[in-house]
């Protein structure tokens, strides 16, 4: 059992009214089985549509895992599909239809008729029992190819799959698995760290290597399988051991580890504190920095200055310095990280200063252009970013969040704490 | 052209890494159009995958819809699998490769020889210029179906769609359209308002009434189908006034309008000026202010005070005040907005001073306590908000700042402007 086709059924998906999250995390747990799913495939509630579609999953793939239209209303076909491509009758399930009447004996309810459908299943198939909800899943073979239909609801979804069709696939893979890693970079812009790589991305398969970007952030992504979880962590832990000595220091997480949840971590273990005074950015690095739980351990507060009077009044940034150099300088921006960390008493505080568009910008200093001061116990510098004159407000805004991240981050490396 | 097929390309999407948004965003689309999406197809970044599904979607459908793959790095396929399926070369595009040369220019930067590979499209397709990005899109037909591939990174989807093939699909289905709109509102939850509204929830598919509803937002989407704009048009105005005399004052906006919009537009009209202090939300409601282009004309600044300290150094809230009520409290919370706005000279200020969790909540004061403060040029009030003592963090902060938002609103309804 190599290939999966992961086939979500339901009118509100196909029409974008809702966003279809059960398909990605049904591959992340086939993932961890071995098994590699090649396509997702959404339709609606139609039963042409879905017959069309598991005809063609059941050719294609080794295994077929379908989610929703196993609801009570009339617009639920799964399991008459299912029938179609089997070439069976429903026939009536015993045992679902008295889980049925005591689930809704247990809440005090008869069972509404229009029920009873959710307890036909293809004949030869077999009921797989919803802890959850009323619906049972359905396993069956279409071809020779398993196919395990289960509930649309999330969490009905889940429970079934943990409880009977994962240990039905984990059998039947004995031990395979294949391994995802993602090591998370700030400081080159895709197609340049895809250069540096690029044999290691070129080099196949398994391990496989690729890259994906957003706002600045781009992460590099290690797929690796195995007949057992010790080998393909080796490929895994060997794969990512070349990558780091290549990538160096741009390398700033992995996974799910975003840059304010690896600068929180740092200044934690450090014993130091920040604070942030922000112009373009409005607020969102101090947004970034307190969406941690325990953060207020050193995020000590900011100041959004937006108006000029806000940089002088609370920042202390001379009135005469704005007026020499402008508001989005780097003088200015200097005096914002100095004025912050002076007025919070932190060890370390961000600066943000720029023009995020879509009008403000002139020919010397355009839309993009951000100056992002750091204090630090040492030092106050400055960098001038320019972010395009033509990009959007929020991408220029998110990239300016992630560079002052980011130099706080660098400012932090090879220092040993805690702080006596 | 009735029928559409979206694909969606990359390994990430595949292995589940990311959930896909934008077909979703894509079906919503085309159904104003009036073209139905039938299916959703996902496949990895694997060529002979791309091209299967591809010809399956030409074959299938009156119009295909493709979505990533066109990076400049080597598991970026889908211009390859395009070209093989039409059975052309790849060429190189001028146009494209002088705009990439200028995007890097533009950035201060020479290209990437890596990104050459993105002013590479099909003989005989058309490149779609990228006002954000650097790859091209391309229109090409695939048989007798027009085929459309776009970036995957959403914004640069989003303004591809929107400016080149949007109006291309609105000339070739002339007349016929799906009409849709959604209106947003605050103060009610998705089964009460749901109960407000059933009649009009059940009576049937033209037009039809659904809800949706994110961190305190409850939508309200009608959809109307008909033969011409003006018919379908009016049904969608009928449906938004019943729905419209039946919400109030609950209804803040139509369609992409945030709270954040509604008031600051408000603000704009009236002449007034806005500041924050934030503990819990942390720049959030700042943030999200200043996330609308001329939001420098009525937001002054803002503080997060996240510490005790930056509370009194910076919001001169008496350090007595916090010791005796709690910084989580409703004088605190009414301090922190007086504070603030007689600090930046602001006409109205929002304070916010909760536990957004996880840890850090007691019996007294549980996780999802919080007090917002609002100043207005009369008076200051708090009210007190319980968001769930076991809702997680981000749900709390959003509906903080949701709810902050909104009361900025209600005190701007019924006011006269521009003051003297």
């Amino acid at each position: 059992m190599r290939t999966a086709w992961i086939v979500s059924i339901g009118t509100e998906l196909a029409l974008g009214q809702t966003v279809d999250t059960n398909s990605a995390w049904l591959a992340h747990r086939l993932r961890a089985l071995g098994i590699r799913p090649t396509r997702h495939a959404t339709v609606a509630d139609e039963e042409p549509d879905i017959v069309a579609v598991l005809r063609q999953a059941a050719d294609a793939a080794d295994l077929v895992l379908v989610t929703g239209g196993l609801g009570p209303t009339a617009d639920d076909l799964t399991r008459h599909a299912l029938a179609a491509v089997a070439g069976v009758p429903l026939e009536e399930h015993a045992p679902s239809l008295a889980h049925l009447h005591a689930f809704f004996g247990a809440r005090g309810r008869m069972m509404p008729p229009a029920n009873a459908v959710q307890a036909l299943i293809p004949r030869g198939a077999r009921a797989l029992p919803n802890a959850v909800g009323t619906a049972p899943g359905i396993a069956i073979r279409l071809g020779r190819t398993p196919c395990y239909a289960l509930p649309g609801v999330p969490l009905e979804m889940y429970a079934m799959f943990t409880g009977s069709v994962e240990p039905e696939l984990r059998a039947a893979t004995a031990g395979a698995v294949l391994l995802c890693r993602k090591l998370n970079t700030f400081g080159l812009g895709e197609s340049e760290l895809g250069a540096l790589i690029a044999d290691l991305m070129a080099r196949g398969r398994n391990p496989e290597v690729g890259t994906t970007a957003g706002y600045g952030v781009v992460g590099v992504r290690i797929n690796a399988a195995g007949p057992d979880e010790t080998t393909a962590r080796r490929m895994l832990d060997q794969a990512e051991a070349e990558l780091r000595a290549r990538l160096g220091e741009i390398v700033f997480g992995v996974d799910d580890e975003t840059l304010a949840v690896v600068v929180g971590r740092r200044l934690a273990a450090l014993g130091r504190t920040v604070s942030t005074a922000e112009s373009c950015t409005g607020g969102m690095i101090a947004a970034a920095l307190t969406d941690i739980p325990g953060s207020s351990a050193y995020f000590r507060g900011g100041v959004v200055a937006y108006a000029n009077e806000a940089k002088t009044a609370v920042l202390a940034v001379p009135a005469e310095r704005i007026a020499r150099h402008g508001a989005v300088s780097a003088p200015v921006a200097e005096a914002m990280a100095a004025g912050v960390a002076a007025r919070l008493g932190t060890d370390y505080a961000l600066a943000v200063t720029g023009i995020a568009g879509p009008t403000g910008g002139t020919a010397d200093k355009p839309v993009g252009l951000v100056f992002i001061g750091l204090r630090t116990p040492r030092e106050t510098t400055v960098r001038e970013f320019r972010f395009g004159h033509d990009a959007p407000r929020d991408v220029i805004r998110q990239r300016a969040t992630h560079a002052a991240l980011n130099m706080l981050r660098l400012a932090m490396t090879g220092i040993e704490g805690p702080r006596d």
